[in-house]
């Protein structure tokens, strides 16, 4: 029976306090479920390895986790210390591009037990995924400055969309929806004001729909797709957008369902050429860091994503589960969301729920 | 006493309907204020107009309103029958950029009445403006495509932000956040993943930030910003953003305040060197055209901002009052709010209150 291995970077700030409230999760789920796993603990992309190092990771980092099943991750950035470009593109956005994880993939689900922002929203009203295109689009470094400090002084960036880049991860998408029971898929677009790439997304759904005969679809702007999200967060089965569009509908939408501390996300290599990264949506939050309150929940959950990614659908099945029973329990919940739970004790009792 | 001349532009689908009740509130407020206004009004920028011929605008449209003290304009496109990039950068585009209206504000405001889609916020609550970059950014028309219908197909379109754009705006939205009892300004960015364009931004904005020392001042993602658009919308005051993060931050901000269908815009050449366009957020909503049940609050509310913005302060506030106490009234409100009012049942009721 394969075992995997699992290579773990706890990263900064509370990525540190959660990681070992998701390994204690994984591996209870693991037990129960006669799944094998190692872990291989690493501590480069960190502020701590950078104060050492001078750099974010060592320079064989690829040769250390590129043959990992999959790549467990706490949070990165310490921006008081380092620069958010060190820090992030010199790890997390480097992760995403040279493991060529081009699907971001995030959940929205209102859990029981957690207040929504939205009036008159409950549990099963809102269940979705934001699938967000995660290595080209807005988040190009091509474009630069001229004639600076003058009165002419301009920048340019560039949004990249390649005919590949674009494809796959619609692909990836309209797959995703044909799974679902509602089988519908919403595209982000901006057509009428991003002149020339937008256009372009919009015509490439429309070529990759006539593959999918089975799936409905729809698009709207970003600016009305925001808005609906508030307004109409059940109209949504699997919204998939650019990386920029998909970054803001994968915040927005768990703020709605009042879960931004607790919702997880996958970065994704869907052939498997390259391990895939499993990350909490919180970053290191250095406003809390060292009081030991973080929330756990998010790095539980993207522990889940992660067996589920693996094959190891009841193991992950499994943990999702112990989350809902341990947030429908008042007190077993951390403070942010009203219980009286350290990270510790919040992670236990998932641990016992599983 | 001078007479203001105002450009009327009804255009396409529910702007032909909301217009007539947006000059009735107009006309009362102005003879009860001692305004004197002129109408012209103008067919094109319509549908209508194009299938005649075969242009949104006439060739001489500059001549015909460009010297007019501010343009009146319902709402433009009709995607079924003509494409937006033709009706939209052949009207309303055009005037942003040849008019050099480069700022867009909108009010975000908890009206009395109206019922939010955020669980409890009350009037009071939310209240505070977007300031939207309206004239480059995003909204480039550079760009293009290589080697189309193969593989390595790809498009590309840039971002430009100039030192002179970037200013007139941000000095805008700290002038009017000074201009405010909280004094408090928001910037949006995404420097984090935006590379070159988005700390560029950041960069201006600190710039500008010293020369306002009694502005308070702070900044966001624009993921996390939406977020907190939901979760801390009584966190802000004035809002400033690039075109693209302006568009959606005006859209969602309203619709927080469950105002969509009422929400108000300027689209503002702060020197007077052109008129500027007062229009509702709004479309032309062709699937309610011709019914007679359009809201007309947000086109009566963007002619109180056109008041206030010739300096006709008093009327355009007592058109802001009207349309409070029209809100509050139930049965006065249109279906979409849940009175019984149509579209004219409603001006009328609103033009009765000013
Ligand atoms: C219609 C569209 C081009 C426009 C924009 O994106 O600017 C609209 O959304 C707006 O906000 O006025
Ligand atoms: C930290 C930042 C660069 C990152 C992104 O924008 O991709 C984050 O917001 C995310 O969503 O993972």
């Amino acid at each position: 029976k394969k075992q995997y291995r699992i290579a773990v970077i706890p990263g900064d700030g509370i990525g540190k306090e959660v990681m070992p409230e998701g390994l204690r999760v994984l591996e209870v789920a693991a037990k129960k479920h006669g799944v094998s796993v190692h872990f291989d603990h690493f501590d480069f992309s960190s502020w701590d390895y950078y104060e050492k190092h001078g750099q974010m990771m060592p320079d064989d980092w690829k040769d250390k986790i590129g043959k990992h099943d999959a790549i467990y991750f706490g949070a990165v950035g310490w921006p008081a210390k380092i620069p958010d470009h060190v820090s992030l593109w010199g790890s997390l956005i480097k992760f995403r591009r040279e493991f060529d994880q081009y699907v971001n993939l995030r959940p929205v689900r209102l859990m029981p037990g957690v207040p929504s922002p939205l009036a008159n929203r409950k549990p099963g009203d809102i269940d979705f995924w934001v699938v967000r295109e995660n290595t080209e689009g807005e988040y190009s470094s091509v474009g630069g400055r001229m004639f600076p400090d003058t009165d002419r002084e301009f920048v340019t960036q560039q949004t990249v969309m390649t005919r590949v880049g674009v494809d796959r991860i619609l692909k990836f998408a309209f797959d995703l929806a044909q799974s679902r029971p509602k089988k519908h898929l919403t595209s982000a677009t901006k057509s009428n004001g991003i002149s020339i790439t937008m256009p372009y997304w919009d015509e490439r759904v429309e070529a990759m729909a006539k593959k999918f005969p089975g799936v409905k679809w729809d698009k709207y702007h970003i600016d009305i797709l925001t808005a609906n999200f508030v307004l109409h967060p059940d109209w949504f089965d699997v919204v998939v957008g650019s990386n920029l569009f998909g970054d803001i509908l994968s915040d927005l939408g768990p703020a709605c369902t009042g879960t931004i501390g607790i919702a997880p996300s996958g970065n994704i290599n869907p052939e498997r050429n390259f391990p895939s990264v499993f990350e909490p949506v919180h970053g290191s939050a250095p406003d809390i860091a060292g009081q030991g309150i973080a929330n756990p929940i998010g790095m539980i959950w993207s522990g889940a994503m992660m067996f589920e990614h693996l094959g190891e659908k009841a193991a992950g099945k499994s943990i999702v589960d112990a989350i809902e029973r341990t947030l429908a329990e008042r007190t077993l919940r951390t403070k942010d969301l009203g219980g009286n739970a350290d990270t510790t004790a919040c992670g236990k009792a998932v641990a016992e729920m599983v």
